[in-house]
C-alpha cells in the first residue's frame, strides 16, 4: 500500500472510532439510565484516547512528513487529503498531551458548574473555573500558534482561514444595516401584531408531525431516526445520521423549529458521499459555519417562508387537528421581537445576540478582559444592541454553557453560516424557481440542488474558497441583509 | 504496580471494550436505521478486534506467566481471578487468529442463511454452510484440547468443568421421570381445560403494565431500560443493564413472560458488585447455566407461581383494565402441552426440547452424523419426545438459530439452569417463608436471598462448585422433578 492509501485507511480507522463515540453520546443524551453514566464516561474517554493515540502516531507523522514533501505529485483532492489531515496532526501534537487532557477535565467540570451557577443565577460560582479555562485556553493556543491571537486560533478550527479582524470587519459593516432593519421592522403593525392560537399539542401528535415534516424536508429515515432531548442536536455516523428535538408540549412551535434545524444538518450530513465518509477532507476538513448555513437554510429560508407553508399548511391541519388561520401562523413564526435569550431570538435579532457574544470574546484574548466584568459588559451591551434590561445572571451572561464548555471562537459561525447562505440562496434561485417549487410541493428540487452544489462537497475547500466556488464570488454580508428586508417587506408590508 | 494489579488494569480495560461493544449491539437490535448496519459491522469488528489484541497481547501473557507459577501467594479469590484468565487466554491464543476471523464470518453469514432458510422452510439452504461451520468449530476444537471431544471443549466454554458425559448420564436419568410427570399432566382435566380470555393488549398498555411488574421483581430502572425487540435479550454494561421483550400486541402472555426472563438476567447482572464489575471472575468466569437459572427462577419459580399472582393480581387487572378470572389465567400459564416450537414449550416440555438437541449434537461431534440426516433425526425425535409431527424444516430443525450461529454445546445450559435452580429453591425454602413471602406482597426478601447468595458471587467459583458453596449437595436433578410435581399436582388437582 502507498503512503496515501495508507493514511486513508488509517483516516478510515479514525471515522469508525468516531463513528463509536458518536453512538455512545447519542445513548447518553437520549436513553441512558442514570446509573450508567459513569460507565459512559469511562467509554467515552477510552474511545477518545485512543482517537488521540491513532491520531497523532509516529506512523502518522512519518507518513505525513513524507506525503507533505511531494504534494505537487498529487492531484487538488488528494492534496486537501492530506493537508487538512496534517494540520490536524500538527494542531493535536504541538500541545502537550497533559494540558489537552487537563482541558478535557476542567471542561466537563466546567460545564457542571455551569448548570449549578445558572440554577443559581449566580455568575461568580462560575467565574473560577472559567478563569481557569480561560487561561489554559491561552496556553493552549500559543502552543498551536504563538504568532497569532488566541482567539484567531480558536476561530480557524472552527471556520478555517477565518479570523478576527475579518469578522470584526464584517459584522461592523453589517450592524448598522440590521439596525435599521430591525428599527423598520418593530414600526410594523403586523410584525406587532398579536397572533393568538393554541400553541400547545401532545407529544404523540408532535412526533407524527414532525416526522412528516422532516421526511418532506428530504431527512431519510432510512439512514437516521428523530428522538427526544433537551437540546436539539444531530449525531452522525456513516450511513446514520441522527437528529433530534425537544418535543415541547406547551409550544409546538419550538419543538417544530428545533426539527426543521437538526433536519437541515442532518441532510447535510446524509448527503455526503458515503465512499469518501471517512477521507480526511470529511473528517478534518470541515466549516462549522457551512454545518450551521444549512440547518438554517432548512429552518429559516425554507422553514419560514410563506410559500412552503402555502404547500404543506393543509397537512399540518390534517396531522394535528388544529385550527390555525395560515397567514396567522407564517406572521407568527416570523415575528421580529427583541428577545433576552438568544435561542428564542427571531432570524433577525439573532445576529445581534452573536455579535454581542463575540465582541466579548474578542475582548477576552484580544484585550485581557477580566473575568468579574462579564456579567456587566454582557448586560450593557444588551441593554445597546437590543434594548432589553437584563435581571440576573442566568438570563444574561449564564444563558450559554458554550464559554464553560471550552467553545471560544464558535459563536461567529452562526452568523457566518446566516451569510453564506444568503449568498448561496441568491445562487440559487438564479438556477431553480424557489419559490415555485415550494409553493407547488417540490422541494426536492431545492434539496436537490443543495445536495449537488454544497452537500457534496462540503470539506473539499476552506469556507471561503468553497463559497466562492458555488456563488462566484466573495463573502458579501449585503446577500443577508438584502434577504431580510425582502421577507420582511413583504410579509409585514412595509 | 504489581503484576496482578497490571492484570486488573487490563482486565478493567477489557470491560470498558466489552462495555461498548454492548452498547453498540443493544442499539443495533433496538434502534438503527437499517443504512446504519452496515457501518455498525465495521465498528463492532473494530472494537472485537481490539479487545482480542489486547486480551491476546504478549504483555498478558508475560504477567500470566508469571502470575501463574506463584499461584499459591494469592488468596481464592485471587487465584480464580488469575486463572480464570490465564483460561480465556489461552484458549484465544491456541487458536489461529485467521481460523477466528474465518468463524466470524461464517457465523454471520450462517444466521442470514439461517433466516432466508427458514423462510423458505428448507434445511438443504443452510446445509453447506452449517458443514464449513462443523468442519471448522472440529479443527479449532481440536486446537483448543485435542484430548477431548469437541463437544466438550464447547460445553466448558459456556459452562466450566461440565462435559458430555456427565450432561448424558443427568438427561437419562431425569428424562423417564419427566415423561411420567408429562403423562399424568396429560390425564388433568384442569391442564386440557380451555382457559379462554382475551389475550389481546395494545403495546402502550403492556408497557405500562410490563415496567410495573419487572420493578416489583426487583429490577432496577436506574440502572436499565426495557426496550422493544423482535426477540427479548439482556444486555449489560457496568450500572446500565438493559433488558427487552416483544410487545406481542396479540399475546401479552408472551410479551410478559419474555420481559420477567430477561428481568431475571437483568437484576442478576445489576447485583454484581459494581467495584468487580470487570475484573477476570466476572468478565470470563461465568456460567451460562447459572446465568439461565436466574432469568428462569423470575420467570417460572416466581413467575408462575399462584402465591406470586395472589398478590400481583389485582395490580395487573387495575393497570391492564382487563377482566379476567385469577385461577383461570394461574391455570393458563402453567398448562403442559406439547408444541413443535421450543420457545413456546412450557416449563415440563422445554427440558424435552433441550435434551433432543442436546442428542443431535452428540452424535454430530461423538458419531459424526452427516449434515443432511439433521431434519429426519430431528422429525424422529419430536414424534419420540413430544408426540408431534413436524411437516417442514421451519417447524423442525430451522426453528432455532443456535447451530448456524456457532452456538454449540449451549443447549444444555438451559436445562442445567432449571436444575440449579430448583436445587437453589430447596435450600432457599428452608431459610425463608418462599410462599408467605409472594403471598403478602414482599417480594423484596426472595429477591434479596438470591441476591446475598447467588448473584454477589457468580463467577467466583465454577458453577458445580458454587452449586454446592450454595446448597451443600452435588447437582441432583430430582429437585426439578420434585419442584415440578409438586407444583402441578397442586394446581392441576392431580
Amino acid at each position: 500500500m502507498n503512503h496515501y492509501n495508507q493514511l486513508l485507511e488509517i483516516s478510515n480507522q479514525l471515522g469508525v472510532i468516531q463513528g463509536i463515540s458518536s453512538q455512545l453520546q447519542w445513548d447518553s443524551i437520549t436513553y441512558i439510565p442514570k446509573n450508567g453514566i459513569q460507565g459512559r464516561a469511562d467509554q467515552l474517554a477510552f474511545m477518545s484516547k485512543l482517537f488521540n493515540k491513532k491520531l497523532t502516531s509516529s506512523t502518522v507523522g512519518t507518513l505525513l512528513n513524507s506525503l507533505m514533501k511531494k504534494l505537487d505529485d498529487f492531484d487538488g483532492f488528494q492534496r486537501r487529503n492530506i493537508s487538512v489531515f496534517n494540520k490536524e496532526f500538527e494542531r493535536m501534537t504541538k500541545v502537550p498531551l497533559e494540558l489537552l487532557s487537563e482541558l478535557r477535565k476542567l471542561t466537563s467540570k466546567g460545564q457542571n458548574t455551569w448548570a449549578k451557577a445558572r440554577e443559581k443565577k449566580d455568575f461568580k460560582m462560575l467565574k473560577p473555573e472559567l478563569d481557569e479555562i480561560i487561561k489554559l485556553k491561552k496556553k493552549i493556543a500559543s502552543y498551536i500558534n504563538p504568532s497569532v491571537s488566541p482567539l484567531d486560533v480558536f476561530i480557524d478550527q472552527f471556520e478555517p482561514g477565518m479570523n478576527s479582524s475579518l469578522i470584526t470587519s464584517i459584522f461592523n459593516n453589517f450592524r448598522p444595516k440590521l439596525i435599521r432593519l430591525l428599527e423598520k421592522c418593530n414600526k410594523s403593525d403586523l410584525n406587532n401584531k398579536k397572533t393568538k392560537f393554541n400553541i400547545t399539542m401532545p407529544r404523540n401528535v408532535q412526533e407524527a408531525f414532525l416526522k412528516d415534516i422532516v421526511a418532506y424536508l428530504g431527512y431519510n429515515f432510512d439512514s437516521g431516526r428523530l428522538d427526544q432531548t433537551e437540546h436539539p442536536f444531530t449525531i452522525g455516523g456513516k450511513g446514520d445520521v441522527r437528529i433530534t428535538t425537544n418535543y415541547n408540549e406547551k409550544n409546538f412551535v419550538s419543538s417544530l423549529f428545533g426539527a426543521m434545524h437538526e433536519a437541515g444538518h442532518g441532510i447535510h450530513n446524509q448527503n455526503i458521499p458515503q465512499e469518501n465518509y471517512f477521507m480526511p477532507v470529511n473528517l478534518f476538513g470541515g466549516s462549522a459555519g457551512f454545518a450551521e448555513s444549512q440547518s438554517r437554510f432548512f429552518e429559516n429560508i425554507i422553514g419560514k417562508s410563506p410559500e412552503f407553508w402555502d404547500y404543506y399548511f393543509p397537512r399540518f391541519l390534517e396531522l394535528t387537528k388544529k385550527e390555525i388561520n395560515e397567514d396567522d401562523f407564517v406572521i407568527h413564526i416570523n415575528q421580529v421581537r427583541p428577545s433576552k435569550i438568544r435561542i428564542f431570538a427571531d432570524e433577525l435579532t439573532y445576529q445581534l445576540h452573536i455579535m454581542l457574544r463575540y465582541e466579548i470574546e474578542e475582548e477576552i484574548f484580544n484585550k485581557d478582559l477580566p473575568t468579574h466584568e462579564f456579567p456587566q459588559i454582557w448586560n450593557e451591551k444588551v441593554e445597546k444592541f437590543l434594548g432589553l434590561e437584563i435581571e440576573n445572571d442566568a438570563e444574561g451572561v449564564l444563558q450559554d454553557v458554550h464559554w464553560a464548555g471550552n467553545y471560544f471562537g464558535y459563536f461567529p459561525t452562526y452568523t457566518l453560516g446566516n451569510l453564506y447562505n444568503a449568498q448561496i440562496y441568491n445562487t440559487l434561485r438564479k438556477k431553480i424557481e424557489f419559490e415555485e417549487s415550494l409553493l407547488n410541493g417540490n422541494i426536492g428540487v431545492v434539496k436537490q440542488w443543495l445536495v449537488d452544489n454544497v452537500h457534496l462537497k462540503t470539506g473539499y475547500y476552506d469556507p471561503s474558497t468553497f463559497l466562492e466556488k458555488i456563488t462566484n464570488e466573495p463573502l458579501n454580508s449585503d446577500y443577508f441583509i438584502n434577504y431580510l428586508t425582502k421577507r420582511y417587506e413583504k410579509l409585514f408590508q412595509i
